[in-house]
């Protein structure tokens, strides 16, 4: 890494992990106190790290920017390849996040396709499926690592980490599946479990809303650009959808990062759940105690430590 | 009620309630379905709302509208008293919301506190306290009502409602406080755990931040106006503060309800913890199973539902 390229990972860094930071005016510990996230981070190796796969990473420009998504195939297979056609297929250029809603979600579709919308004037899917069979839950196989969390878990018999995202299992069931935390990206749909297509996406912008676990195709989650998001304004129409259309905030582009130029695709690394420094970053969370954190919580949730991504240049 | 005052009251319903309102894309439960919180709310009486007293709202103002949060002293006597005695002597109004972080919290102070400002610019406390002992916990004790939530919890012994706020328990080491879930509004400070004096407040606006309990003195949560805080512009200087000072949101004013004159008060009322149609809400949650929702949660989180707020009129 050249100096600029250091720089703009530490800017990063600050930037990506807003659980690690400190609390409200908190110091830097010093001496024996639990290291801070930054200390742990600035101490990683580089193999700690991975870049995630371009035809994983999806690329949505916003008048503000850009966010980023990482899907993983391993959990939703028929979603993701339903959403690789959309987007190879300009399905999403030019539609909108048509609902925010406080606390819970921000989402996007055809604009045609919520309350206020004529469906007769719904944007064609294309070649995508209309319909798909949910991917709520996956068999627990071995093809799908696990990194077991041993806090245990409020909803869960079982939580960790799988390919880098917060995941939970229930063995009595042979059941495993992604968890909705804030920054978890997944699938809209209506009542029929089979009626979402990927046409119809969101983010949890909230308090992380298990409540949907096992009940919606849970894609991957936001790596980039969160605040793209969670900072849009809320919509006061039913359900936080924007009750006049001139509300919504136009979706310029969505792109795989694989089908980008180089020079334009996202330079970022994700941090291995399976490496020690993560497992340093959960201790730390568990036991923090130092100048200012007198009482420590003494567990780390699913949920509590994002996983971390630092970004080595913006393209 | 007349029928604009319930009109005001549904629209302020759906707008406050957002953890309640259903999942993405889902149609209204019908039958035996689970009943949607709407529906129960609607069934609620008069008698299991309260008005919240005057002396315990604080209406802060800024340039896109109003918050308003609720303070309880029977948790934070000495803090509630001293924040009172700075809002009357106008201490926060030209002030300054200089920080927010995303997934973390909103916060406000004195600009020169912050690491750019200069802190011999520092206005005066005037009559308030410097320093205060912390209030991160009370003794556990009869005159601090206990609502127990039976589905346990991820971090404390016990947790519950205690004057309609979220709360949790130790009672082996007879210790009760008020924790921090989305919205929850608090008391900033530095290193020394009695360096919060209430000149630096915060409010919750990501995932429930729990680590923060008993590190941190409670003072209660905001009952409206909350998306005025939540999607404000994240700060991308450290910690969340702006790196710019013109970016900061001006605080116009901060008032406790009951020095404004009647007509412009808050016009709130909070349902009871204690009430039947409370106790529905959590039933809801903890087994929804409906049209959409195909897997109930089979518990619920003292932060996943929101002690509802409705709002009979806006001045």
């Amino acid at each position: 890494m050249n100096t600029t390229a250091k720089i703009l990972a530490v800017l990063a860094l600050l930037q990506c992990l807003p659980a690690f930071a400190d609390s409200p005016k908190a110091s830097r510990p010093k001496g024996k106190d639990t290291p801070s996230f930054e200390q742990i981070l600035s101490e990683s190796k580089l193999g700690e790290w991975r870049r995630p796969d371009p035809e994983n990473l999806l690329v949505m420009r916003l008048p503000s920017g850009r966010v980023v998504m990482e899907v993983d195939p391993a959990y939703a297979p028929l979603h993701v390849a339903n959403i690789r056609t959309l987007v190879r297929e300009r399905y999403f250029d030019g539609l909108a996040i048509v609902r925010v809603q406080d606390d819970f979600v921000a989402e996007w579709q055809d604009p045609e396709a919520d309350n206020g919308g004529d469906r007769r004037k719904l944007r064609s899917l294309g070649s995508a499926k209309a319909t798909l069979p949910p991917e709520f839950t996956r068999p627990i196989a071995r093809s799908l690592p696990w990194m077991n969390l041993p806090d245990g878990d409020f909803y869960a018999p079982q939580v960790g980490f799988s390919d880098d995202l917060p995941a939970a299992r229930d063995p009595a069931k042979n059941e495993t599946w992604l968890v909705h935390c804030y920054g978890t990206f997944a699938v809209g749909r209506d009542n029929p479990t089979d009626s979402g297509n990927g046409s119809d996406l969101y983010v949890a912008i909230g308090e992380a809303p298990r409540r949907l676990d096992r009940n919606l195709t849970v894609l991957g989650r936001v790596v980039a650009g969160m605040d793209k998001l969670s900072a849009l304004p809320r919509g006061h129409g039913p359900l936080g959808f924007y009750a006049r259309p001139k509300e919504r905030t136009p979706i310029l582009s969505i792109r795989i990062a694989a089908d980008l130029p180089p020079a334009q695709r996202p330079n970022l690394e994700i941090l291995r759940t399976d490496s020690p420094t993560f497992q340093r970053l959960l201790k730390a969370s568990r036991e923090r105690h130092d100048a200012f954190y007198v009482t420590p919580p003494g567990k780390v949730d699913v949920c509590a430590v994002p996983v971390p991504v630092r970004e080595l240049s913006e393209p």
